[in-house]
């Protein structure tokens, strides 16, 4: 494609991956507040009638973007049980760090309840996957029968949110604690006296 | 003591007490940023020149007023296993209410560093106090040897703040679920297959 066309008239899935990546930026440096389709126009450079054509309003243009980035691989069936763990706290991690930790303090003040809807609709989709592969894995005597998927998600995203809380950001090493904890928490077998 | 004397000059406790409960009110409605002198001021009724004799600056009436907030009875050692999970649990709950969801998000974004600072230090105390009594859960046989302390109190910590990241509050029932995992993730012995 010549410079040329590139720069008169982007085709849809380039102006659209700006647009995302313009909304994700924004998100992660400055929180949701910064998140506006102004600030997404500048720093995109594209325009606001562009953007008003794809996307009728902030919260749709924050769906869109915030979707993708929550999205994740499950761990692959494959995988030990501390395994598998470690894999979801790695994509905890990676999610959080992508958001932004102004982005996680503004779901948890609920500064902005418009993205705190879109970040949590997002979030409990995702959850809703990662609780099928737990049951999954009871159903199968991989995971003991009495865990509660609901809770062990609950353990899995607050490991990280207490290191952010605790020191700002995650300590080196943060993930080996988590993952022996709650490899333990949900063995069938109980580990080695 | 005559109405008389307690209007025209509180003794020191009395006014101490209003300004702590002040400044933890301020805290837990507005979040650290509506911590300001004046505003204690005007919300205790204690003149700003009052507070400055017994406060050099907005960083020491903070740690006076937050100290006792976070300060908290360790379980009783003839509890459970499970029941001391659940105690901590439930004095984790009672913090980050009194804090109020916009502290916990100011800590968690780092809005307002000096109060960041304040209250980690603070809650680092704490953990270090249940961090040792956990360690002696350990030598006396009652916690798995391989059990990491301080990994543990990020997961007591963190299962309040992904149900707060989540749900915006706690839901009912959400402390049985983590006491079920986390006591089976620090048992000596296992569970029941």
């Amino acid at each position: 494609m010549s410079k040329q066309v590139q720069r008169g008239r982007p085709r849809r899935a380039e102006t659209d991956a700006a647009l995302m990546g313009a909304t994700v930026e924004l998100m992660r440096e400055k929180g949701p507040m910064g998140v506006t389709v102004e600030a997404v126009s500048a720093r995109s450079g594209v325009a606001r009638a562009t953007i008003y054509r794809r996307y009728d309003n902030r919260r749709e243009l924050i769906e869109a973007a915030i979707d993708p980035v929550v999205e994740r691989a499950l761990p692959p069936l494959d995988l030990s049980l501390a395994a598998k763990v470690r894999w979801v706290l790695e994509q905890v991690e990676d999610l959080f760090d992508r958001l932004g930790a102004g982005t996680v303090a503004a779901i948890i003040g609920d500064s902005d309840p418009e993205f705190t809807g879109a970040l949590r609709d997002a979030l409990e989709r995702q959850v809703i996957a990662l609780r099928m592969q737990i049951q999954s894995e009871i159903d199968n005597g991989h995971v003991g029968a009495d865990v509660d998927p609901d809770a062990l998600v609950g353990l899995l995203l607050g490991a990280y949110l207490s290191e952010v809380l605790r020191h700002g950001a995650p300590r080196a090493g943060w993930v080996e604690g988590a993952v022996d904890l709650l490899a333990r928490a949900i063995a069938v077998a109980p580990p080695p006296a």
